[in-house]
């Protein structure tokens, strides 16, 4: 390992070389400084996508195999770019084979739930200078039906255009005006607001707020162009959300492939299939079925119309945000399906087992100042059967419907058990040889 | 008493009439509905502010008695009014006896700090349709040198000027484009945001932003005056507080003079006295030497350069907010000197010993939902010996300096013992008599 020289050598056993990794990938998350600079759009930064690509949440999966959001959140996505007219326009153009999916993580890009993305949707830049690292996410569309929940009726569209056409530029240039807005403090505050900043945004959402406000009214745009930017953020608590995914994600870039690092990476689910990725492992995704979270559903639906877990946003989670800082928001715990706010203390501290570090930046009010748990190691995932904890949402198993809940997902023990079998495959034997 | 019909008449135990009054009270409280209606121009509520008469904090006091920073600050109002043009011009001006003071409580006004408000000065207005009742308070400074802390250089007068003619009128017009801002569901979600709503208003503070900027931009002003606007809401986290004790004095307002009634109406301190009135007592002022707040000092101070607890913030400790919500708000328990998480906790718990109710509306979620405990009991408090708890800044004590820290002030017993004796001797010889 060139960036641990003092510790390289054939004669070190691998528990050590583990150790040392795991030091430096825990070095590297505490020292991350993710910062939003721009908006751009998806085709200026994936080329491949103006040819009929589509990015998907979770780990890589095929057209055949889409959920029923998921696939709802395609049609929308093929609408939305003019390239159908129709659900059923959609459906046919899939049959020929002329649309491909691309797993978005690949591209540095996370989007929640379907986390669908196509050629023309703005998306949020995050770039961490500390490490080189740079993210992606879509802008959130807010609360009702939306595309993410695998929506794709006219108001979906709709405000999709108006985000891409609107929104988009007007916060781009608000941030010219800008420093970068750093991410980092902005969500250690939030914490102290009870946000966990996945299933609950509010105060993250009110400081960005605060922040854009006065920059985004420097260039004079029309008062009514304004007064709906300022109305559709006022209206989404939850406008936040994507920002600390694309902030986790850039700084968990940072750890993607350490050699011996045993940290998680990446948690991801696409619906159908829950995926992790390992630091030590690299790109290589170990996946097992999507559970189906519990929690609370709105009225009129019950966990027979759930779908399995979905989405990108578990990358909140794989930071040490979201289920692992349930302390920090005990108004969240209530919806999410919990009893107590002993229950959401002790997921964060349960959260505690299997992690190697508490974050610096992240501090719990409630728990005197404890940072939250970060750095999840697989070796603990799998020793102690105890397995990260997610707060999600969750979406309508039909294509078209949208959110009809929320609450926490459990992830699939056998996904680290295949990945820790891997993991001393491949280290085990590079051991014994000494390379 | 005409609004409890059924338990009046000679026979009725004293203990039955508190019982009933203080049920009364208690039923107001929680129906109370105080709004933001608007800004308007303090002369324009209280004319004899015209007259060189200035509104302060507290229990009544005389230019001879003032405390320094109340002192500097009625020179920075008599400068800011032009009837000065220097400390020394203010100095002569009282020395001539034209400058008169009130207490603003008198006016349903509230102030923090100083609380001296002078006849140009702009001040929220809040109504409660509920019971008919309004309150006003003046618009938060920000951060640094103020004049509620008794600061009265160039920086504050401009800067008192500038909220005159530009934020003022700006957020007048923005409240006329909207609704009424219900205060009773904005305060309660902020307490769910880690606000206490004394010292920490940051949760409270963005969601007004929120509500307040869509309507801001309606009326196409200015680029830059927009972006000052903004900006000075930005960079003030504390510039819900004085919304906070307008909500709270429209809502004792409705329990002002409830015969009979036990319940604490106002704790209120002008930097030498510290006064409650009673409800069941009417306007009668109940004093004692206002404590020195024990807390945390910025560098460089001491508990020796520290003023006596002053200003009407602590109408918001009367409502439940503040000291008694403390459990809300573990982050801000540290700066104001509290050593943890079970500390905050035991401040709300024991408050609930000296009050008859929890509110409905404004729930801990660390404490599994539990209301705020509110209606201060006066004969509690004094069979208990516990004194409310108050949350609040810390003057310096020479005028002109402003705040040096932040803490805990405990009100003194005597002013509850004497009002409790004053009440004795008023109800028990009514009711001995059948009055």
């Amino acid at each position: 390992m060139d960036h641990l020289p003092n510790r390289a050598g054939p004669d070190v056993p691998l528990v050590d070389r583990i150790a040392a990794a795991n030091m430096e990938a825990v070095s590297r998350l505490r020292t991350a400084a993710p910062a939003l600079t721009g908006v751009c759009v998806a085709r200026d930064i994936i080329p491949e996508l103006a040819d009929r690509v589509l990015l998907h949440a979770g780990p890589p999966t095929t057209l055949d195999a889409l959920c029923g959001p998921m696939r709802g959140a395609v049609h929308g996505a093929l609408i939305y770019e003019g390239w159908a007219r129709s659900p059923d326009e959609s459906e046919t153009l899939l049959k020929t084979g002329a649309i491909r999916l691309r797993c978005s993580h690949d591209f540095g890009v996370v989007g929640p739930m379907a986390g669908v993305i196509s050629a023309s949707m703005p998306l949020f830049e995050v770039r961490d200078p500390a490490h080189g690292t740079v993210s992606y996410a879509p802008i959130n569309e807010g609360v009702g039906v939306a595309l993410r929940f695998g929506a794709y009726d006219e108001t979906v569209i709709n405000r999709l255009r108006w985000i891409e056409t609107v929104l988009a530029p007007a916060l781009h240039r608000a941030l010219h005006h800008l420093d970068a807005v750093r991410l980092v403090p902005l969500i250690g505050r939030a914490l102290t607001m009870g946000d966990e900043l996945h299933q609950r945004n509010i105060g993250a959402t009110g400081l960005l707020f605060r922040i854009l406000a006065p920059a985004l009214v420097v260039d004079s745009l029309p008062a009514a162009t304004l007064a709906s930017i300022f109305g559709f953020l006022a209206e989404n608590d939850q406008f936040f959300l994507n920002l600390a995914m694309a902030a986790a994600k850039a700084t968990l870039e940072s750890v993607r492939a350490i050699p011996y690092s045993t940290i998680v990476t990446a948690m991801s689910r696409n619906g159908v299939e829950f995926g992790i990725r390992i630091s030590g492992l690299g790109d290589q995704w170990f996946t097992a079925p999507a559970p189906v979270p519990s929690g609370l559903f709105f009225p009129g639906f019950t966990a027979d119309d759930a779908n399995p877990d979905m989405g990108d946003s578990a990358i909140v989670e794989t930071l040490g945000l979201g289920g692992f800082a349930m302390a920090a928001a005990p108004a969240v715990a209530g919806f999410l399906g919990l009893n107590s706010v002993e229950e959401a203390t002790t997921m964060t501290r349960t959260m505690g087992e299997i992690t190697l570090s508490q974050s610096p930046h992240f501090r719990i009010p409630a728990l005197g100042g404890d940072g939250v748990p970060q750095a999840i190691d697989l070796r603990r995932v799998v020793n102690l059967e105890i397995t990260p904890v997610i707060n999600t949402g969750i979406a309508h198993r039909r294509a078209g419907v949208g959110q009809i809940g929320a609450g926490v997902a459990r992830a699939p023990l056998r996904a680290f058990q295949d990945a820790l079998r891997a993991f001393a495959s491949r280290y085990a034997d590079r051991a014994q040889s000494g390379r």
